[in-house]
């Protein structure tokens, strides 16, 4: 007898949860979480979700108990997880910019390199990277695990610590300062190795990572489409190369064409006035579910 | 003097209000409801509002007190309400499913078949539609009451439950094994026999339907765009009939062409592999608020 | 030296936040608001934002410690700031109405017209604008200011409130009556004198003001996309003059046309059933990020 | 081989859940609810505690699933349930008056009685307590089942609804007038009659009666404690009959006593005052755990 | 006819709500605030309650819409309202100080005295007491009402604000330095002066007062026992004046007795070492309800 | 110039921190946090509090970050800390007993003891406690950190886990059953050695050391006081050791007189039936806030 073939799948419970499953709604795989089971359900019946601390993610797929996971590339390295990695994502909304963890001390604090810091003592979630950081650069710290609140201790209880920051606002919020950036890390999606070579579950995990990508992008770009003037548009492509390849259509009214694109939403804030200075009409902005290239 | 017509519409209230009220709002009715008052707003004169238990909206139409009301098939037979079904709605974006009504034992239960509960005792919500059943296979047993909580009960407090579940996975958390169906309900637009027959209020029923039928449609459908080389244009529609009529517009780019149309969100993860083998390029999809065919 | 030039720019804190922010969003800005600190982040180095109450933003405006700010008319006026006022918005999306600041009394009041108030007092959060409103009738009462909760003091406490309401359900729901309106507000982008005289910071003042015009009009606006006959097209057009201006496209089907245009969407409501009613065929309604004339 | 018994005990689940545990606290049973689990923990080996909806307790204990419970004596006589009552208890804090089901109409109702519901409907969540009482008084009515909110539905989808009480003051707030009361109730402690039977059982829940009352008691008394002249402590007991039975020590200050006992707490706001007027100093109230007489 | 005579209470809305309803309860009347009713339930039939901010109060009282109310002395000061003072109420338990209102600027500010402010802005909810007392000092300075989140503004908006604090601790978090004090404040029982003329609405008031000072007093004392040696208990009252006139009783256990008195919880912390020392054993601490003396 | 001696003081930060500040105002020290400030306030000069992970405690003790603090005996073994443990605390309220950390497997596991994992791998939050357990018991298997959701891993992720229980319910509701128990472990309060070695510092601690302990004596003790006829006294002391050393006062009643002593809260429940049977009236129980031996 002959059973259907299955893909584990591991995403990251906790803070990213949320954003997570709504990402992979947009996918097009539908997630629901009940408080009563720690199997959620998802629409496809050949997937298999487990939620599991991004932390711990790369550790299951390594062993083999996931097929693929999403986590961060700083688990990967900080685990040393032999694993396969597939795709990289997008970076945040909000800041555009990937994560970076950063070893910080107090604004007033002596220490100015990694040199400075033989023989203190640091905090950190990180600890396997950190002491990879501080053999590469000679120094020898005392490092230890930090269950949390990180940045408070900062100022008492340990000379300097490694944590992870975005846009570093909660750390000026600290009034900590970065000495030293170990490692900028992106989401992943990572495959176990055997489950690579195995031909149903590669495709599976291929065609999940080009939806998944898909989304992402979609949540940087937008849908922009405008009319102008036929004589007018040769200019304006030409003036404005971030207008790749439009689609141009006649409008009912004579003489006027409608231009749409996709383009990067962050661009349409300088975009929108040049558009309107070279004679473009009625622009409208739409939000998209995903971009495939 | 002429009083202004006013159409009564009840919706559900409790754990599907804030959904309806999200779908009335994508139908184009804005409804906000007050904690100060018990009749809500909607920006729409010719309409008034009254928010009812679901298990309630059936027997409230089928009195004259609601001219129309949303609520689930199950409340209309469990109920008995002579009412006009002017509409069935598409089912939950989770599972594609309808809900179902189902007979459930313990896991390990003795139970295999409807016939093995003579002389039992069943709790559920649906006491009139357990007792027509019961009585269509000729089974004896005690119907009662269930207030909630009726899944913890199989274990402990009755033999059996008549319990309405969507996936199933609220079920196997509490180990319980499904015996029957009984009933599959979608929710469903109700209009009292009397304001159907006055054509003022059926017309308005009827957009009413028409333009809630379209907005969960389109929940379950996206809109596709994708770039292809004018010459294969012919193939990717003959081997995709997904791509239902699609628009083909010309691009500023000669020999190539878009390519749009509205699909069922749930093909689409199926659907972008086979697009991009066949050529297809810059692929996106769109949100949509309204589907209407 | 040669400092990069920065705008500052005031969003109002408190009920109106979240919306403020996501509007923020939708024009290109994201801002993101850290419990720990009270300047919030914004993904443009050329702006800074600060959260202040609404009633205070035209004041800081006004002394130059902000560029500019998003206020209601009603507190410029209560202030009575110098500011320049670059744009109004649209009004709120349930009601599509202003705010109005209106003259109360208990529904059972001997009060009918602001006359009836000498020697009388009220209660309000605008004292400024009651004392003008007051001496402009030439009646002289007494005006304190409210701290909160004005609609509950009309019963008891005073002899009429000044009040803020959109869809008068409030008021109805504590009994009240409107006795008359004293001012009619919604949102304002308002400058400083002197930064609007600065062309940089001018330039972005305006550039901000479309983009966010541009968010708040999509708000209120729909994409409209449906396919007709290509023989109906010209009497379609005709007969539905809400539909301005709109793209018209080839079908894949021969003598078919797709027709897109952007359109209130208020009116959508009535015109679909107009829609398929002139013979138009699979009708889809998209949302918008912006829409700029 | 002799198995140890065990005492199942039914609590009320949801609205009175929190307090009902911690009054089985106070009685010195610690409960303690997973959301893990169905079965709360109890710090007795001999008692095992199913929390079950107060409406459906009576009728478990009947059918001896439960040995006894704590529900309201309104649900014992709306579901008819045989059951052995053991103790009623004491009225709530607030109001130190019991529940009442009352028959109530709109303020402006001409319904005066309940002679003028005939042919109407009713809408309760007691069906079957209601149809009792209109038979009695030779009324035909519909009674409907309502699901909650009725108090709403007094003014537009029924004639009249019977519903239950405490101040009153949710009837005032919804414009509500009583016609009459049909029951007043109070919690009850019932046993199954055949536990009741069994001597161990009957002895474990006599306890449990009298632990309980000791507690619920004690949150409607006080201790109350005074310094007084030996010489006035005779005309102090005489003019105050509230003090039964007090503790008399002496002071270390010669010639002063101190007078020590229990009390209703409502009266002490009365008796303080007369307290100090006949001599008493150093009055000081404390809190109980449980008063057993 | 004779009409019953009522008190109209006012208790402070918002913040301190919670905390002084539960010191009612303690003093022995039970309040419970509906959310359908601005009028809250108080088991006194010769009482009245009214929630209004603590802002409004005297204002309230003063014009005899409240017979009495508790609030603030800031809040009488700042609005100079007439009224009659009839209790002043202990601290708050955390930190047993008053409530100051405090000038203070950012930690690196110039300013080092009010005299430093003359021509500066400076905001503040309390406009008038600030007015008044920059009045005093002779200095001349802009005074703006603050409509919340103060602290925050006296770094980029003004130059010094005045601000409510009880530890300090929020104005340490955000870097303020205070320059002066401006009033300290402590919770006040206030009457209308009319009401205090009258005999019963007075000995209401009276009765109401020794009760809630009964209450609060009672929050920062505690009952305190303890066995010992009776040959050591006169050294032991001599050494430790704390333990104010004492009940001493005899235990079984001969030449033992037990000692028995009510002392302010914050000495209990010093005390029971001593206590220990001097031989005492079994000391025990218990809560109180009430104290009056 | 001499500086103010302060004694620094870790408090568990989290899941625990309500209820030690509870219970530190319970000693008699009032701690206030504030959402600004990491630091606490707390009304004791000489103390300055910080909130801390459970699990890192006894490490900052250990470094003399902090002078004392508490923690559990687990993690002061899992740390390997070297601190002075000052005192062990009571176990909680609701089972009596002390956490275990226990080895467990999914029931159904063939592991019948820690034998049986020879090459397997373990999940735990205490890596250093399992990996000694194994070391004491000749067993190698994988042992590694797990961030959290432990008890879900053992059904998938990996053979076994070692996680922490009170009452087992828990794991339980997993389907988990315990193999072996690791350690069981109570609240500790620990001193750095040298801040031990400090006069000053070690009164401190001890002070505060015995008021914890009075206060958690207190939270599982109650005072119980009885009327009885004189004449009955002794027999009742006699067939009831538990009353041990009790107050004797005489009644203004003549012939009876009350008897007063602390008990166990979790004997009073057989205690009462027995007090009933051998004569005692009017058995009152009141609450303790300390009780110090």
């Amino acid at each position: 007898m002959n059973q259907k073939p299955v893909l584990r799948f591991g995403l990251p419970k906790g803070s990213l949860q949320e954003a997570t499953i709504e990402k992979m709604a947009k996918a097009g795989f539908n997630v629901s979480v009940s408080s009563r089971s720690y199997i959620p359900y998802v629409d496809d019946e050949e997937m298999e979700i487990r939620l599991i601390r991004a932390q711990e993610i790369s550790r299951y797929v390594e062993h083999g108990y996931l097929d693929c996971g999403i986590t961060g590339h700083d688990w990967i390295i900080e685990n040393g997880s032999k694993v396969h990695e597939v795709g990289e994502f997008l970076f945040s909304k909000v800041s555009r910019r990937p994560a970076r963890w950063v070893l910080c001390v107090p604004e007033n604090s002596p220490v100015k390199s990694v040199k400075d810091l033989e023989g203190k003592r640091i905090a950190t979630e990180v600890v396997n990277l950190t002491k990879k950081y501080l053999k590469k650069h000679g120094v020898k710290a005392e490092v230890e695990f930090s269950w949390g609140a990180t940045e408070v201790k900062a100022h008492e209880l340990v000379d300097a610590i490694v944590e992870v920051t975005e846009t570093g606002s909660s750390l000026r919020a600290n009034k900590l300062r970065i000495v030293d950036e170990l490692l900028s890390s992106t989401p992943r999606l990572v495959a176990n190795v055997d489950a690579w070579k195995n031909k149903w579950k590669r495709q599976k995990i291929e065609t999940l990572s080009m939806l998944l990508k898909g989304a992402l992008e979609a949540e940087t770009k937008v849908g922009l489409k405008m009319n102008i003037a036929a004589a007018n548009v040769a200019k304006l492509l030409q003036s404005l190369p971030a207008l790749r390849n439009p689609t141009v259509s006649s409008l009912s009214q004579s003489g006027w064409v409608a231009v749409e694109t996709i383009i990067d939403e962050h661009v349409v804030r300088e975009l929108i006035p040049a558009l309107k200075a070279a004679g473009a009409e009625g622009i409208i902005e739409y939000p998209l579910n995903k971009v495939v290239y």
